[in-house]
């Protein structure tokens, strides 16, 4: 087994839930800065051109980083990061969903669309990029008052939910094109994710 | 157990996943035209403020419909619309990823930039929407490469991969910003999962 994959967030969902199942492979880099994940070579791995992908023994390439932790969640099923009955199973992909598409895909947005990091070979529109990032820290209120109430997102348990609404703030962080507020509960709760072993995991 | 939901793709994604599931339940009309979705009563539902939302009898709130989805994949296993081993499982999520991400999505974002349809909520970018619309006909090549070798997004099986793609081309002929090209392969995998009776369930 080989992880595919370059320095970004979704790379980074599986360095983590990887590091969460005690699991390790070898892992491949791909430079995506040059271009290297739109080469021929590259698409007929990945016809999305997106990283990480992970390679199975037998060739097989799976991609979308959500598809891959569900593939190892399924062979190693404990810890368990994506529920274990229906509701845990329900709340776990709402707020996975919600921390996604309310929150990491606005900052995308932004970052790409502000600082046109791939103009080489997509249309940025700054304009676009100003909504998402003042659409962002807006949705984090979202999180903070279920994080009032609950030690993780789905509940008693971390679970894959956290990681990508961690990654999403790490990387918002580190892009600086949105404002993270200082939010009590999302602060205590962030700090709490960040002390586990697996978020400095590489 | 009751559904809230309003005419949109994202509920429709639902009724057509129950109906394949021979499932059904009361449902709860929510006009979001007339911003009912975004009422303090709704928000205690789902503070997303998004449709649908499964309530159950205990009074939780499932939002997101592809949670909706997965609650109701555990408790009816079958028909499996998510995968049943390891590859299965990474192979639909994968190739639903694809189809949310890839082209639903674009197709969202020009509908709502073009022709401002919650311009009364949110602010809309027309160059924004211009883009999305270019950029949502080209995705579909990959599935049509897809399909020249499959009979299903995910291989010989019928999935919520298919459930997502055919609801999303239909959206998008539906809403005309999005140029849906006719290409082969798609085209005869679009008949096929559109004479489902599900395709037709409201």
């Amino acid at each position: 087994m080989k992880l595919h994959e370059s320095p970004s967030p979704n790379a980074r969902r599986v360095q983590v839930f990887m590091a969460e199942k005690g699991i390790d492979c070898e892992r491949v880099p791909v430079d995506i800065r040059a271009g290297e994940n739109l080469t021929p070579e590259y698409l007929a791995k990945n016809p999305g051109g997106r990283v990480p992908v992970l390679e199975l023994d037998d060739g097989t390439f799976i991609a979308e980083s959500v598809a891959i932790c569900r593939y190892l969640e399924a062979l190693h099923p404990e810890p368990n990061l994506f529920g274990s009955d229906p509701l845990e199973i329900a709340t776990i992909e709402m707020w996975q969903r919600r921390a996604e598409l309310n929150f990491m895909s606005e900052v995308a947005g932004a970052f790409r669309n502000i600082t046109g990091f791939f103009k080489d070979r997509e249309t940025c529109v700054k304009e676009w990029g100003e909504v998402c990032a003042e659409k962002a820290p807006k949705a984090l209120n979202m999180f903070d008052a279920r994080l009032a109430e609950n030690q993780y997102l789905a509940g008693d348990k971390f679970s894959n939910a956290d990681i990508t609404l961690g990654i999403a703030i790490d990387f918002a962080r580190m892009v600086k094109v949105v404002e993270v507020p200082d939010l009590p509960n999302l602060s205590r709760w962030h700090a709490e994710v960040s002390a586990r072993p697996s978020f400095s995991a590489e």
